[in-house]
């Protein structure tokens, strides 16, 4: 059987995070390793009176095939919501819903990727990106982003050496490393796409999530023809809802709904329905503004804690949003080593490797604190300076 | 930006289907050309209490992020259905859930087609399959199939001739066709695909909606190593929640989840849970036996209008089940030209072309008898009599 998959797939290997998600199932384990938002802030009775009322209302319509767009009302929300919140006039027609924003970095993958085609991709990176653009099989190149932003001398090296088609960047609170691009970096960036036909994805599952600092400019405003959007209500009301959206231009946009069609007809409009009908009768900033709260004193003690706990040679994000920091040990400590002294100690994390295209190893991690209390956060902490030091 | 795109999606054209939709929604038309279950047998209030009750007992953990694989419940129920159904054990763990079977069909084409790879597609075929293998650009090798099954000639010289992959087949009641495979021809296909290295798609949307004649055999019966089973809840409870489901041995199964989490991560759970509950507190083959008498009867009225007002000459199927039947004016005679003179006398159906991978133009159209009234079929079919008779 083996000699009978394609290509794509006997290259891809098994999820890493999914095998190191398996050992955390134990109960006992502290786990900084999950990427899931907190279930305390899922607004269970809201969406269950969104429910009933669409079944009431709706009747047989609301069990139909529906358009591969996605749902009307939903999609002049997410418009409207753009114009309230970054002073972007986004058109309904550029809107498309899909099964998340995971199906969007696929049906970007399919739209644009040849074989062997250059995809710029940060890194660390989005794991998720990765795996949903490698089934295209791209030449990533992969360019160091850090706090403030993105490594702009290898930026300008590969925009000039290749011909990259699509530019990967989660420009709030990234995922693995919780950084954020300053606005001058944003604009630097901008400034070395400008004149290359490199098409910018800005994914922001994130960028509502922000406990400090100050709203940036985006690609969207500076490159507004070369930039596609991707968003979320995964992070914000519920990730079993599996929606999110794509925002792109009209050529582009024409493609992605083939592409949409043959993937899986339209996504499911039950879910949108009910999703529209919770956000027509809920303030949804002010359900954000209680995540924010707790999610944000969560990264303080978690910040606090490493400070206290981690050797002073151990770097750390410090991230203004969003659930995850990133901590690099010094050069040549193995993080995977680490994850396995640490399991001993009933602590686990994800280890920086999958997050880079061609490593085997590196000596970084990424901690979640988005669904830990304040009290396990110090004490899974503890345990991992304790794993630290062990290993030095 | 054209230059930008993918070859894939460059050279799939825009859905014909899609057009032809688009020409229909003037609701003075009576129209035969959608692939609709009817609205009027989808569970409105059976499925609004599924959803009130998973909310109220599983609260928040209905609402995170779930495993890839579906829901263990609903993956049960499946298996336990084809138990009862067709005597099948199929193992829990050979079963993934879709978004949707249309999703199946993309992650199959994922896990196994490199451009250029032979793939069998039944001519008329599925225009859904030819559309989601096309993103991965095979080697298209149409087989005819007309009443009775699949043109086993040209299959054995398919089969004799290629290496083919995949082979796809509706074996009950087909999308377009309505033609259903004999016992005989099933068996004789096995026989012929046995020692080959191909691997049978048997897709079956349609199979529990049989008004007549007697259940047959399966692939999966008869080379169960070598079949993968899709299957769906769009046609016996309701397309909005994108649910369907793919049986695939361990080895196939593994890369299907890596490619499924490329492409959505998960199927929307909360529809998952809310179809569960459903199932569970509702008797699924009463309610699908109201369905196939009302289909069973306006499947008569179309073919009892069809002898009355079409020319002898005109031959069409007679469909045990599903939604569509097949008519085939004389050699030579457009179905593009008959669609433009039946629109004008406001009566629609989809011509044969989008369902055939290679052909501009044909003989051939599809009718789907699964939304209209009795009444509204006979009005429908006289005024396309008229038009067939205007085009002689």
């Amino acid at each position: 059987m083996e000699n009978a998959f394609s290509d794509r797939i006997t290259d891809v290997p098994k999820s890493f995070i999914r095998e190191i998600l398996k050992v955390t199932l134990d109960p006992s384990i502290i786990s900084f390793a999950g990427g899931l938002p907190n279930r305390l802030f899922f607004p269970v009775k809201a969406l269950q009176k969104a429910a009933y009322e669409v079944f009431e209302e709706e009747g047989g319509d609301l069990l139909q095939y529906a358009n591969s767009e996605g749902y009307l009302g939903l999609r002049q929300f997410i418009a409207d919501r753009y114009r309230q919140q970054e002073g972007l006039e986004i058109a309904v027609e550029d809107i498309l819903i899909t099964t998340g924003s995971q199906q969007g970095l696929d049906l970007l993958g399919k739209t644009f990727l040849n074989e062997g085609d250059d995809l710029i991709i940060e890194e660390p990176g989005y794991l998720g990106a990765i795996q949903a653009f490698a089934m295209y099989r791209p030449r990533f190149h992969p360019v160091p982003v850090s706090e403030g932003g993105m490594d702009l001398a290898a930026l300008g090296k590969v925009l000039g050496e290749r011909r990259p088609k699509l530019l990967y960047t989660v420009t709030n609170f990234q995922n693995p490393s919780g950084i954020s691009y300053s606005d001058a970096n944003r604009r630097a960036v901008a400034d070395l796409v400008r004149n290359s036909s490199c098409l910018i994805i800005q994914d922001d599952p994130y960028g509502d999530l922000r406990f400090s600092g100050t709203r940036k400019v985006t690609f969207k405003q500076l490159l507004p023809a070369n930039t596609v959007l991707l968003g979320s209500f995964s992070k914000t009301v519920a990730p079993a809802l599996r929606l999110g959206w794509l925002v792109a231009p009209p050529p582009v946009m024409d493609k992605l709904i083939i592409a949409k069609q043959a993937a899986d007809l339209h996504t499911n409009s039950l879910a949108q329905r009910i999703l529209y009908r919770y956000l027509c009768d809920n303030d949804l900033d002010a359900h954000i503004a209680t995540i924010i709260r707790q999610y944000g004193k969560q990264k303080n003690a978690m910040i606090a804690a490493i400070e206290q706990y981690f050797p002073a040679s151990v770097q750390h994000t410090n991230p203004e949003g969003g659930m995850f920091l990133w901590v690099s040990l010094p050069a040549g400590v193995s993080s995977m080593t680490l994850f396995e002294a640490a399991i001993r100690k009933k602590v686990a994390f994800v280890p920086g490797t999958p997050f880079y295209v061609d490593r085997k190893d590196s000596n970084t991690f990424r901690l979640n604190f988005s669904c830990s209390e304040e009290p396990t956060i110090k004490e899974g902490i503890k345990r991992l300076g304790e794993s630290i030091r062990e290993l030095y």
